[in-house]
């Protein structure tokens, strides 16, 4: 069963903790503004959020982001602030932008309320669907993975976890193997959505208690599944938003697992970079 | 709202159609088979409907229809005659095959079964979406449009009908405007789903007295809703599936229509064809 996050309101899953963390910013605080760093789905997803509760957001970018992502995010009225991926560091940034302002920085996914919100994704499906006997969500820093198994768990106890990862982005299968967060140098991979260097400090714990595996899938094998899922289901899944279900297509899990959701977690792609699958 | 038959099996709406025909069929008939000529979406619904009531299918199509067409018929089951759309006469052929066999001709569009099965497209559609002002669908043979339009005026008599084809197709444009049927050459366009050179003989007096207009789109037009509907709707719809929508976001629409649903009807296109956009 497949969660299709790519439908999702700015085209991915992000919107759910950004949204949840939004709505919980005091009300004084809230004319100072938000800020977020991010690659992309969750720039979009915080533009919007902020702009459904009247207020104004800046967000820092890398400036080689999908331009779809750019311009999206532009157009929902927030600021964009761009930075070089390989000689700046986004945290730094946005720390330096929120100490002039007062804004509230709305992090990618290591906070609870980001982490609770993308749980909502689980709650969904396994209300749509019961009784599935695992759940897997691709994972970049860790929020949608940690939060689907926190609230997956909740609902039904013995549901197995997995997560997908690119073979080129392995932190937290490195991580998970070590038992402690391990941190790589910048990944590159297709997947720009699963850049992240190592797990959360909040959400690797989660997803060390609860998954039962992170498992790898190469580029090519994102770049199958992407036409495959565009080819015979007729919907776009971005790179990033394809891991879980490479994993699942090309046998990445252990044997015994008869039905599975599996979360398409978003589908904001340029034309000009699908075509060169 | 639009109706997503590039979701329906087969990734068409034809398979409504085909199924009602040939579940129509006596059964003393069905073991000598069915025979469709076909560009390609009829094609994969016969196969999947022949299937389903296990019978043989024989489909006729053209050598240079998208290779995915050509793959997923012949996967079905089906065997696939082709032959030259340019110098051969697929009906010619169908009826020599239809003598050599005594199977079932599935007509692709000019049949009252195939034409009351289409039109439960428009059924689910204002069942999901009812008090719409106006539906459109793409017209190629007119099978999709004429169901369509018997059905809606049938639920909801007020509601206005329109249809849509290429510029470079417009043969049920002309048609409309001269008050009979009219023949075109063999058009060239991207919508190779809505190559018919005249409408048919059915379908068109059902047109003529339920349709308001035809609206005609260029195949820029149409690649650019095709980029629209991918990019930001997340959804693949074929250049033929989406000459309605074309016509909508290009303001060929006479004003004064506050909601519209507009059938998407197939998603069934190569991806080297995709990446030509």
């Amino acid at each position: 069963m497949f969660k299709c996050e790519n439908l999702q309101r700015g085209g991915a899953f992000k919107i759910r903790g950004a949204s949840n963390l939004i709505l919980s910013i005091p009300k004084e605080d809230l004319p100072r503004g938000v800020i977020a760093y991010s690659s992309g789905n969750h720039a979009q997803a915080t533009a919007i959020a902020a702009r459904h509760v009247g207020t104004c957001a800046t967000i820092v970018m890398p400036q080689d982001a999908p331009r779809s992502k750019l311009e999206f995010t532009r157009a929902q009225g927030a600021r964009v602030v761009t930075y070089d991926r390989f000689g700046e560091n986004r945290e730094a940034i946005a720390a330096r932008l929120q100490e002039e302002t007062g804004a509230t920085v709305v992090p990618p996914f290591d906070h609870p309320m980001t982490i609770a919100g993308q749980g909502t994704a689980a709650l969904e499906l396994l209300e749509q669907a019961p009784g599935l006997d695992a759940l897997i969500t691709p994972v970049g820093g860790g929020g949608l993975l940690s939060g689907c198994a926190l609230m997956a768990r909740e609902i039904h106890p013995g549901i197995r976890i997995f997560g997908a990862e690119p073979e080129a982005a392995n932190d937290t299968y490195l991580s998970f193997q070590a038992g402690k967060r391990v941190s790589i140098p910048l990944p590159d991979t297709i997947a720009d959505g699963l850049r992240s260097t190592q797990p959360g400090e909040i959400t690797f714990p989660i997803i060390r208690r609860l998954a039962e595996g992170i498992l790898l899938v190469t580029e090519e094998e994102l770049r199958a599944t992407v036409k495959y899922l565009l080819l015979r289901l007729k919907i776009l899944v971005e790179p990033s938003g394809a891991a879980a279900a490479a994993a699942v297509l090309f046998h990445k899990l252990p044997p015994g697992i008869g039905s599975i959701g599996v979360v398409l977690s978003g589908g904001n792609v340029d034309f000009e970079q699908l075509v060169m699958f």
